[in-house]
C-alpha cells in the first residue's frame, strides 16, 4: 500500500465518460444535447453588467436571487423549496451523498443514465438496474423495497430513449418505495408534462433541473434540485459553502425569466425532431418517439458503430451507445434544421454505401 | 426512520458556517478575508467578450485553458499537475472523498480552518485536532502515523492565526506521515514561501489554491490542486465531469496571467497589513504577525464578543472566533487603507468606553 491510495472502492470503480467535446467550431455536435441555439439575448446582457460586478466578494451562498426567480416562475410556494447547484451533475452528487451510505443501494432503470453508477462507484455504494420492458414501460418491481435501498433514480424523459413514465406510475412508484424517488428532469421542457406538482404532495419524490438543454446554458454550471423545504434545509449542509458562482447565479436567473424565449426554442427544436424522426423512419431506421431534445434510433443493418464512425470522419459528431445485454444504437441530439440536414443526408449517404 | 432520512453520520453533524454575507454595500466587510481591490482588468473584459462565447456548449471538462496557463505562470512542469475545481472547496471535498472512508481519520492543526471537519462529518469519517504549540509551532506528533489515518491537512499560511510551518518542517511531516499531506495554501500570496517545489520532489505533498483571496475573485469560483500527475489522474475521477464553469475558467485564466497586478495588490495589502498590525498595538492588542491577509489579535481586556457586536452595530463586519479549550479573539481581513483606518477608529472608540 502506497502512502496515495486512494480509498479501495476508488480504485475498483470505472470513470463515467462523457460525451466528446471537440474545440468548437469544427464538428457538428450532436452528441451531448446541448442547444444549438444561443441562450436568450437578456442572459448575455446580464452577464456582462455582472462582469463589473462585486466578483470580489463571495456570492450568496444559496443563490437566492436565481431561487426566488424560480419559485415564481415555476409556481412553487416559495424559494425554500429549491436548492441551487453546480449544475445538475453536482446536485446528483449531494443527493447520493446525503442519503446512501458505503454498502447502500441506489436503483436505476436500464438502460439509462449511466453517471448515476459512478455516483454509487464513488460513494462505495452499490447500485441495481432494472430493465425497462418493451416498449419502455417500467415493472412495478422498480418501486419494490430492498436491503439497504436508500436512493432511485429515474430520469424522466429518460436517455437514451427520450421516453416518459406517466406521472400517475410515478407517484405510485414512490408511495411504494422505501426511500426517496429522485426524478430527473433534465429534458424536460421539451415533454408534454413534468412532476413538480408531484413533489408538493409526497415528501420522497425530489425533481432535479438543469440550465444546461433548454436554455442553452451548459458552459455555465447551473442546476436546481425541488423538494420540500425540510428534505433543501437539511441536504444543503452537505454541499460547499459558496457552491453556485455568482456569474453562473445571474445568468441562470435571467434565464429562468425567459419563458417566452424557452418556448419559442422547444417549438422550434421540437419541429427538428419530428423532422428527424420521419426522416430516419423514411430511411428505414426503428426511431423511439421521443419527449426530449434527442432521438434513440436503430438500425435493421445494425451498423451503428461503423456509421458513427463513418460521420466522425465527416465531422459530425453523434452518440453511439452499446448496452451490454441490451443493445445498441445511436443518440442523436437535435440541431438546428440545418445541422439535422446535413447529419442526415451524411447516414443516408452510409446507408447507400451498404 | 422516515423514507428521506439522511445517512446517520449526517443527522448527526454539525453544519460549517462561513462568515455573513450581508447585501454588497452596506458593510465595510472585514469578515471573510476577500480582497478589497476588484479583480484585475484583463478579467472583466475576458468576461464581456466570453459573455458571447459558446455558452450553450459544455465546458471543457479539464479546464485546459487555465491549466496551460497556470502551470506556466508557477513553474510546473505541465498542465497534469493541476486538478481545477468550483472553488478549493471543491478541491478539498475531493481530497476528503478521494482518501478517507467511512469510519477512517482526517488530521487538522487546532486552531484552524473548521471546515476540514465538517468535511470528515459529511463523509462519515472522523477527524483529530493537534494543538499548535505555544508561538503558533507545530508539534512533531503532527507527523505521526495513527490507526486509520488517511488525510492530513494543513492550511499555510494558518487561518486564524495567519502564521506559517516552515517548508523544511511540512517536509520532515510528509516524510513521517503514513498518508497525503494536504498544505491549503489560500493565502499563500501573501508570505514569502510557497510549497510547491516539495510537490515535485514529494508524491504525498499535495497544494491547495484559491482565486477568492489573492486575485479578487471570491464571486467566482475557481480554485485547484498541484499534485503529481498520476495523482491528478486519480482524482479527476471523483469530480464532476463538469465542474469548472466556462466563464468562471476564462476569468481565471486571466487572472492568472496578471501576476504583475498581483504583485501591486499583495505590496498594498501588506502594507495596510503591517499599519494595522502597528495600530492594534498601540491599541493593547497582542497582535500575532501575520503572513496573511488577515491579522488575529487579542486583547487583554478580553472583550472580544462585545467589540464584534459593537463594530456590527456601527457596519464594520470582523469574525469574532471562539475556539474551545484554547481561547478567542478577532480575525480582522486587510481591506483598503480607508476601510482599516474606519475599523480602527471605531475600536479605539469601544476600547475608550471599557
Amino acid at each position: 500500500m502506497s502512502k496515495t491510495d486512494l480509498r479501495p472502492a476508488l480504485s475498483r470503480m470505472l470513470p463515467y465518460t462523457p460525451g466528446e467535446q471537440p474545440p468548437p467550431g469544427k464538428f457538428i455536435k450532436l452528441n451531448t444535447n446541448e442547444n444549438p441555439y444561443p441562450p436568450p439575448p437578456s442572459v448575455v446582457s446580464a452577464i456582462r453588467d455582472a462582469a463589473s460586478g462585486p466578483l470580489n466578494r463571495y456570492p450568496d451562498p444559496t443563490a437566492s436571487l436565481f431561487r426566488r426567480a424560480a419559485a415564481e416562475v415555476l409556481g412553487l410556494p416559495g424559494p425554500d423549496w429549491i436548492l441551487a447547484g453546480n449544475g445538475s451533475d453536482e446536485i446528483l452528487t449531494i443527493l447520493v451523498r446525503g442519503f446512501v451510505g458505503e454498502g447502500q443501494k441506489l436503483r436505476l432503470p436500464y438502460p439509462s443514465y449511466i453517471l448515476y453508477r459512478t455516483l454509487a462507484d464513488i460513494q462505495g455504494a452499490s447500485w441495481e438496474q432494472i430493465p425497462f420492458l418493451d416498449g419502455w414501460h417500467l415493472p412495478a418491481m422498480f418501486g419494490e423495497g430492498g436491503n439497504d435501498l436508500r436512493l432511485v433514480l429515474l430520469p424522466n424523459p429518460n436517455s437514451p430513449s427520450g421516453t416518459v413514465v406517466p406521472a400517475e406510475q410515478i407517484e405510485q412508484l414512490a408511495a411504494t418505495l422505501p426511500c426517496p424517488l429522485v426524478v430527473d428532469e433534465a429534458y424536460v421542457d421539451f415533454a408534454d408534462f413534468n412532476c413538480l406538482d408531484l413533489v408538493r404532495r409526497h415528501d420522497n419524490i425530489l425533481v432535479t433541473r438543469t440550465l444546461s438543454k433548454s436554455y442553452g446554458l451548459a458552459g455555465i454550471r447551473f442546476g436546481f434540485l425541488v423538494a420540500q423545504p425540510s428534505l433543501v434545509a437539511k441536504l444543503s449542509n452537505i454541499k460547499d459553502s459558496y457552491n453556485c458562482d455568482y456569474l453562473a447565479t445571474v445568468a441562470a436567473t435571467a434565464a429562468i425569466r425567459s419563458q417566452d424565449w424557452l418556448k419559442d426554442v422547444v417549438t422550434k427544436m421540437n419541429a427538428t425532431r419530428s423532422r428527424m424522426q420521419s426522416q430516419l423512419t423514411d430511411m428505414g431506421f426503428n426511431v423511439t418517439p421521443s419527449h426530449a431534445n434527442f432521438v434513440w434510433c436503430q438500425h435493421p443493418s445494425g451498423r451503428h458503430a461503423d456509421l458513427h464512425q463513418f460521420l466522425k470522419k465527416q465531422q459530425v459528431l453523434i452518440r453511439y451507445m452499446d448496452f451490454p445485454d441490451w443493445g445498441d444504437g445511436l443518440r442523436i441530439s437535435v440541431g438546428t434544421d440545418q445541422q439535422s440536414d446535413a447529419c442526415m443526408m451524411m447516414i443516408e449517404r452510409f446507408l447507400q454505401s451498404l
